[in-house]
């Protein structure tokens, strides 16, 4: 074995370790706690191998779990783009780009490789494994503020027909889960554990946030 | 679809957030904060992602990816069991099994049943993949505490054999792994880096723990 091959892995290994300290604004289910990406990315793994059989087309497991680890490292870089924040386009932006090549470049060259090429498809949104696991991307964070009395909608105050159009990538992957997405914000709505004021989300009971990030 | 199998799965999607609660003893890089248990499964992800080629056997990538992302789900009943605690055993505990019973089991029956078989393979640790699964388990705090002073082997003034002797199922699953750790410990030991006393391993370094667990 080239020995320089494993040092090279390793550091890659060290380095991905800072995914833990990347601070999304959703929170854990009925909690006021924020989850990170590292979290976040376990998570949308275990929801690829439960949820697989949602998909509109046929998947590759294996390279749909490798796109959801992966997905998030370049954040260690580039940090967090919220899914309401108007003033980025949350397109594969230059920014990510060079925290890509920085990142996955600590890897020896094939490896690098495929994690770059998984990372574009990943981002192109194009393949069925792509439009899969960007579905499932936009679908945890549906789940944990159907839990939080509105979560993020309703922290930022969001128009119904915004956070609709931003989770809109939830259908090209899964008509299921898109069902069941809408359905669910319908129901929320009619049993008041969503609330709405002139169209835009407000924290429906209790905010169990502590601190409200503006 | 029969709607009722959709429920079910994600019922299971909420269950599995709380293992983002469940506290491990070991520290991420450099650091004094404690890693939970759904960041371990992530950074073990994707350890198999870039180091399966240092298996001894050939494995089945996917499903040693299964194993590692689902092994700690049943601590979220059990609780996270040290390493060093010399209380437990560290075998398949009949609470362990309750818990895989529980959790897994508000699946459909044969994800049910999938998840089962491959946690028990994994607890059983007798074929390749659970080899490999088990040497990263092993191998990941074994990078952690090197980086940290010697982490809990420094925490809980561990002699140098007892440390040896539980990493050593590393072995088995990869002898390039496991030249590395032992490697790393001497070099480590030469440097500095670690500090033993009476062959028993102490805080090397300020410590950057904040409070120290006994």
């Amino acid at each position: 074995m080239e020995e320089n091959r494993l040092i090279k892995q390793l550091a890659f290994i060290k380095e991905i370790d800072k995914l833990k300290y990347i601070v999304r604004k959703t929170r854990l289910f009925n909690s006021d706690r924020h989850e990170n990406d590292a979290e976040h990315s376990w998570h949308l793994a275990m929801m690829v191998l439960v949820l697989a059989e949602h998909s509109n087309e046929e998947v590759d497991i294996l390279r749909v779990l490798k796109m959801l680890l992966i997905h998030d490292i370049v954040e260690i870089d580039a940090g967090d783009t919220f899914l309401f924040d108007g003033a980025k386009d949350h397109l594969n932006s230059d920014e990510e780009l060079v925290a890509a090549e920085r990142i996955f470049g600590l890897l020896p060259e094939e490896q690098k490789n495929e994690f770059m090429s998984i990372w574009q498809d990943f981002e192109a949104g194009e393949t069925a494994d792509a439009k899969f696991a960007k579905s499932l991307d936009r679908f945890e964070p549906v789940l944990q503020n159907l839990s939080n009395g509105g979560g993020t909608w309703a922290e930022f105050n969001v128009p119904q027909d915004r956070v609709m159009q931003k989770i809109s990538p939830i259908k090209p992957g899964s008509q299921v889960l898109w069902d069941y997405t809408e359905e669910a914000i319908e129901e929320g709505l009619k049993q008041g554990s969503l609330i709405k004021v002139d169209e835009k989300f407000v924290m429906a009971g209790e905010s169990k946030a502590t601190t409200i990030l503006r």
